[in-house]
C-alpha cells in the first residue's frame, strides 16, 4: 500500500507538502500540486477518505444522453443514485470526452476530486482511460465494458446473447429466414458483443449468415438511408437494430419509402426506451432494465470498495413483443 | 397472478379450505392439504407473505459439506446469512438429496414451508429439481448452475475461465507444456465449465490438447490413484485439479510414491479452502471468495424478490501462488 511518505520520498519533498497537495490546501502552488497528484497516481496511491470529509462517488459519462427520462442514460443514473444516496454518498455526474481523457490521467482526476470510486457509462474501446482501467487500483465499475484480470474493475450489463437469441427465435417462428442487422461500428465492446450474438443466434437457428444482410455505420440517419434499401434488395424480411434509436430512424425511412412495418418488413430494437411503446407501430425490442443496471452498478461499487472482487453482473434481456414484428411476407 | 380463488375453483373446494391448507391450519386433513399444495404449485401460485408471519428464506444444499469452517460450503452459508439476517430474514439451511426431490415437487416444498425464495448449493445436472427450475416462478438463486431464459432464476459463481487461464499462464511461464486435468465427472454444470475452460486455456497458450492428459472420475482417492501415474507416464509435468480436495489427495498419493511436489510435478487446486495454506507444500490454487459468493447470492435473491431480473453474478477467481508449483523438470 503506497503511503504519503512514499510519494514524498519519490519527489524529494516533505510529507506535509504531499498532504497539502492531496487535500487541495491553498498554500501550495498549482504546479507542485499537479506534480504530486501525477506522481501519486502513477505510484498507485489510493486516496483514503479523511474523517469528516465527504464520501464522494462519480458517474463518468461519455457519448450517452441522460438528462431527461426519455434518454438512455437517465434511469441508469437514477438507479445508481437512489441506492448510493441512501447510503450517504454524494454522487457527481461528470460528462467528459476523449480530449479531456488525453489531457488528464484517470488516477490524477480521481485523486484531484477525492472520488472513492467511479461508475463509467458509454465508453468506447477508443477512450484513452480504457487503457488505464487495465491496471488501475481505483474501484471502477464499467457499464457495457469488460476488463480482464483486474480485481479493482467490475462490469455490469445485460445478457446480449440471451436477448438476441430470443429475438431471432421470435422471427423464425414468424417465418423469417433472412434476418439482417443494422448497428453502429464495432469500436465498442458491446456492439461487438451484439454482433457476435447475432451471428451465433443465426447459426443456432440454422439461418443464412451473409454480409449483405449487415449494415454498420456511425451516423444513424445516414446508415439507415443506405442500408434499409440495400438489405431489402437482398431479400431481408426482418432487421435487428443495435439500438432503439436506429429502429426509430428506420420507421421514418420506411414511412418515406412506403414500406409498411411489419407487413413488408419486421424490425426489432434494443433497449426498450420509454417511447418504444408509443411509436407507430409500437416497437418490438429487447429490454435493458436501466434502473436495475444502475442499482447493480452501485452494488458492484460497494463490493469493490470492500475488496470483494466482483467480475461481472449481467441482467436478463427479455424480448418485449409489440407490433413491429409480424409474419414474413410471402415471396 | 394466480389467486386462492383460482386454486379453489380448480379443485372445486371453498376458498377457506385452500387458505387453511396454505396456512397449515390444523382443521384440515393431510390429504386435502397435499392436494391443495400440489395444485397451487402446478398452477404457479406464489405464496405471499401473510402480514405478521415470518420472513423466511431457505438455503438448499445437496452434496456439499458446510458445517465446519474448513468445509467448502461453510462460508457461502455464512456470507448469505450475515446479509439476510441483517435484513430481518429467517434463514433455514436444508440439506436434501435426489430421493427427496423425486418425492416432493420444488413448488410444493417451498409453499409447504412458506419460503419466499431459495439459494441452491451443490446441485448437479441430474438433480430432479433442476428440471423444475426451468419454469418455476419462485425466486431462486443457483450457485454454480445456470438456467436460461427464466427471469425468476439467477446464478452466482466464479469466473472459471479467467481463473483457469491464469493457472495455465502461470504454468507456461514455469516452462510446463504438458498440462493435465484431474476432475470429477462432467455431470455438473460447473465441472463442464472448468473442463472447457481448461481446453480453451491450453488452446490460447498453444499447448497440446490430449485426452491422455485428462482423468475424470467420481471417487476422489480412486481416481487420483489411477490417473496420477497414468498422466506422469504420458509426460505430464503439471496437473490442474477441479477441487482442492482432489489436490490434497494427490499430495498423499505422490508422497506414497516418492514423487516430489513441485520438483517432479506441479499441482494447482481450485477453491482455496482454509487448509490450502498449511499443506506440505502449501497449495497453489484458484480462489473462490466464498463469503463473497454468499453475499452476492443474497443480493441476487433480493433483486429477484423485487422483480429485478438478475441473470448472473460472477466473481473474479484469482490464482493464489504458493509452493506446489515450480519450474518444469528437465526432460
Amino acid at each position: 500500500m503506497i503511503t504519503i511518505s512514499d510519494i514524498a520520498a519519490q519527489l524529494g519533498v516533505s510529507k506535509s507538502t504531499v498532504s497539502k497537495a492531496l487535500n487541495n490546501a491553498t498554500d501550495i502552488s498549482a504546479s507542485m500540486r499537479k506534480r504530486v497528484l501525477e506522481t501519486a497516481a502513477e505510484m498507485g496511491y489510493i486516496g483514503r477518505r479523511i474523517s469528516g470529509a465527504q464520501k464522494k462517488l462519480c458517474i463518468l459519462i461519455e457519448n450517452m444522453d441522460y438528462e431527461t427520462p426519455n434518454q438512455f442514460g437517465h434511469d441508469i443514473v437514477q438507479g445508481f443514485r437512489q441506492m448510493a444516496e441512501a447510503d450517504g454518498w454524494i454522487i457527481e455526474v461528470v460528462p467528459l470526452d476523449m480530449e479531456f481523457q488525453r489531457l488528464t490521467p484517470y488516477g490524477v482526476f480521481m485523486l484531484d476530486h477525492s472520488y472513492q470510486a467511479a461508475f463509467v457509462l458509454g465508453f468506447s474501446l477508443l477512450d484513452p482511460w480504457m487503457q488505464e482501467f487495465k491496471s488501475t487500483q481505483i474501484p471502477t465499475v464499467l457499464y457495457d465494458n469488460y476488463i480482464k484480470n483486474n480485481p479493482y474493475i467490475a462490469s455490469v450489463g445485460c445478457d446480449n446473447q440471451e436477448g438476441i437469441e430470443l429475438a431471432v427465435k421470435h422471427l423464425t417462428e414468424l417465418g423469417h429466414s433472412k434476418i439482417g442487422l443494422i448497428s453502429g461500428p464495432l469500436d465498442s465492446y458491446i456492439l461487438k458483443a451484439r454482433y457476435h450474438a447475432y451471428l451465433s443466434a443465426l447459426e443456432k437457428y440454422g439461418l443464412e449468415i451473409n454480409e449483405d444482410y449487415i449494415g454498420l455505420g456511425y451516423f444513424v440517419a445516414e446508415s439507415t438511408r443506405t442500408y434499409i434499401p440495400k438489405l431489402l434488395d437482398n431479400g431481408v424480411t426482418a432487421i435487428l437494430f443495435s439500438h432503439d434509436v436506429r429502429a426509430f430512424s428506420a420507421m421514418t425511412e420506411c414511412s418515406d419509402r412506403g414500406i409498411q412495418i411489419p407487413r413488408d418488413l419486421s424490425i426489432i430494437g434494443f433497449d426498450d426506451l420509454p417511447m418504444t411503446a408509443y411509436t407507430t407501430p409500437p416497437l418490438t425490442t429487447i429490454r435493458q432494465d436501466r434502473i436495475g443496471l444502475g442499482r447493480c452498478g452501485y452494488f458492484a461499487t460497494g463490493c469493490l470498495l470492500n475488496s470483494l472482487p466482483i467480475g461481472s453482473i449481467l441482467l436478463r434481456a427479455p424480448l418485449i413483443v409489440r407490433d413491429s414484428t409480424g409474419p414474413a411476407p410471402r415471396e
